[in-house]
């Protein structure tokens, strides 16, 4: 147990940062939308372990929200990084790396013929919406309600700076409902432009889903139909699920598909790929920024998949995500609690039973962290490949004594 | 002069890239959006050199399109960014130097009460944007013709893959213009949230245009008037004007401002700063990317800041961007050209007479490549504090001699 769990550090920053940015934290790292008594400031990283400002160290199941997925600081990548970054990452073009990582892409993700890139994911979904009205001359984007697909005015999950036309021309299906999807594409009629959609379902708070093959033929099919793209939203799972993209395994090939987080083990960069159906569109939008043309990223990105391809890296993180999912279900059961873990195991969800409120998964959380284990209580987290079966023993054993801990606290499941 | 100039690797690479990235090249780093001739990969880059993959070395004139302020690969800009980097660069939450720079950013910038941090410099002006929106509860956004805000559906200067409602709140002045600009604001009457300005008039293949303070009173006026924000785009100028805000010297401070480029010297990063009367709005809108809260970009940006605030680096950049200006003049009046130098002399913009489709630029741009100087045929340029007079002579040189190359070729101003 982190006995030294005060936090000082924490809240002496947190209350400097108040003063001078607004809320203190911006964006999906503020701890005020997680669960309160997160430690908010971070001040070390290494393979699977995370350190706070207060020194804590924690066994780490979030990942950075995805990017870690061979382990921080990975010494192939960032040795690749830093060896290019020394001979040129900016400059008045590309480096090489460029080429090689496209190259790469293409013979890496199915479907892809071609391959842009940028800084965010929001980037990457958004040049796909650009490429697919290029492409089809036309305007209708459909998306799943709850779907979350990046943070700019057309796809913010929030309404505040935004106005209705920013999303004037999306329109809303359930995900996994074929019907649902079928009318919205009827809404759209002539004017449908693409069919964005995630690797599966991962909104925030809720049971995760995986994509009923079903529905997704039924995507296709429209979109074969009617010229629109098939846009896969790979962005939270680029290569966590399988290394030819996240659809590889149903055998549907997207049109487009949008990706970021892992694909550089952490280095900050976003990639389009697609097929050669909607080369001459991609190359008619501009889109562009100062950064996007890095080297040193696309030579981590290209050192990542390098790893990906010749290791057992992704197929580590699966059997490492069941052995976590065994134990904390095997705890819950020791401690009395109901849990649901849904989604891929390498991509795990876990949720309380009667917990709409999330009270119980929120002390479980903050529990956990003083039993020397980082969950998130209400979001998808993430195992990488330096997660060792020690490590999630460690992560079990918290989980373990956190719940022993909030069931003594008087936190029980009706 | 570069004999070897024969570009045959950087031909053979934008085969490869032809390949699997559409058009070889997206935007604004594209050779063919450029001068013909251009060599589009770069290998190395050190100080205010840069090296194509060819092996050609240039005095580089538009240091990586405004990134580079202090040098290519500074030593102690890297050794900080570096250092952060071992320790945590992107994690489960920010480290402590997201609030050193904010707090830097604020004891710096004028009229900075706060900041945000994000990746692209269209990131921080889409930001402005929304928060202007969130503030006021009101849409339009008055935006010069022929300014460049970014490359994303609501500001990218294509219509390709874009809507109507895209672009249905931006309403257009002419820059400089304050009738028109009072126009435009009558236009948007009731529903005005926000102006957005570049720090002075910088658009492609046009002369470039000081700010003209009555204007920019005028715009200050109005928002001072109507409760909109008043916004600065500083992405390219950041802090190459003045430390304290391309608008300190007029006296006009914004209420909110969008930085990017060269703020972290190369590394990738934009900033939001605003004033307190819209902290609140900016607190309440949703907007976050993966790698915003990288720690080794921040390091760099607080480097970057502290080098600025204790050398003579900006004003360095001005005196060499002077002596470049004297020298390209006299070698265009000895080889019988007519040339149109505009902007700051920090951020050249370099034109020929009577040359509209830019014949006679791309010939003295290549030319000057040629000779071992990269300047830019139809976009403002930047000095960097790592250009010595020494440097700029070489540059001067060049150009002399790629005058002389293309009034040889009968290249003429009628």
């Amino acid at each position: 147990m982190n006995v030294s769990l005060l936090n000082s550090r924490d809240a002496a920053l947190l209350g400097r940062a108040q003063r001078v940015v607004p809320g203190g934290v911006w964006g999906h790292m503020a701890t005020r939308a997680i669960g309160p008594g997160y430690p908010q400031f971070f001040a070390r990283s290494e393979g699977c372990r995370v350190w706070d400002v207060d020194g804590n160290e924690y066994v780490d199941f979030m990942c950075a929200w995805g990017p870690n997925l061979l382990g921080y600081h990975h010494p192939v990548v960032d040795a690749a990084a830093l060896e290019q970054m020394k001979a040129a990452d900016i400059g008045n073009g590309p480096t090489e790396k460029m080429v090689e990582l496209a190259e790469l892409m293409v013979d890496t993700v199915d479907g892809a013929d071609w391959a842009l890139f940028q800084k965010n994911g929001t980037d990457a979904t958004t040049v796909c919406v650009m490429i697919a009205r290029a492409q089809a001359g036309k305007r209708k984007i459909l998306v799943a309600r709850g779907a979350y697909h990046g943070a700019v005015p057309w796809c913010t999950p929030s309404v505040v700076g935004v106005t209705a036309e920013d999303k004037a021309h999306l329109i809303h299906f359930d995900f996994n409902d074929a019907a649902s999807l079928r009318a919205a594409a009827d809404q759209a009629g002539d004017d449908l432009a693409g069919i964005m959609i995630t690797a599966y379902r991962h909104d925030v708070q809720r049971d995760q889903e995986m994509t009923d093959p079903a529905f997704l033929a039924e995507a296709r099919a429209i979109c074969d139909r009617t010229g629109a793209a098939l846009i896969l939203d790979d962005v939270r799972a680029s290569f966590r699920i399988h290394l030819r993209g996240s659809w590889f395994p149903h055998g549907v090939k997207p049109d487009l598909a949008a990706m970021s987080k892992s694909i550089a083990n952490g280095w900050p960069i976003s990639a389009v790929v697609g097929g050669n159906a909607f080369r001459e569109a991609a190359a008619k939008i501009f889109t562009t920024g100062s950064f996007w043309y890095g080297g040193a990223a696309m030579a981590a990105a290209v050192a990542t998949i390098g790893i990906l391809k010749e290791s057992n890296a992704i197929s580590h993180t699966i059997a490492m995500g069941e052995r976590l999912r065994a134990g904390l279900d095997e705890a819950a059961r020791r401690n009395g609690f109901r849990l649901r873990q849904t989604g891929p195991a390498q991509m795990p969800m876990l949720l309380f039973d009667d917990d709409a409120d999330l009270r119980i998964g929120n002390a479980f959380g903050l529990a956990a962290l003083r039993h020397g284990a980082y969950f998130h209580p209400r979001h998808n987290m993430f195992l990488c490949a330096a997660h060792t079966p020690a490590d999630v023993d460690r992560g079990i054993e918290a989980a373990d004594n956190a719940m022993k801990d909030i069931a003594a606290a008087g936190y029980v499941q009706s």
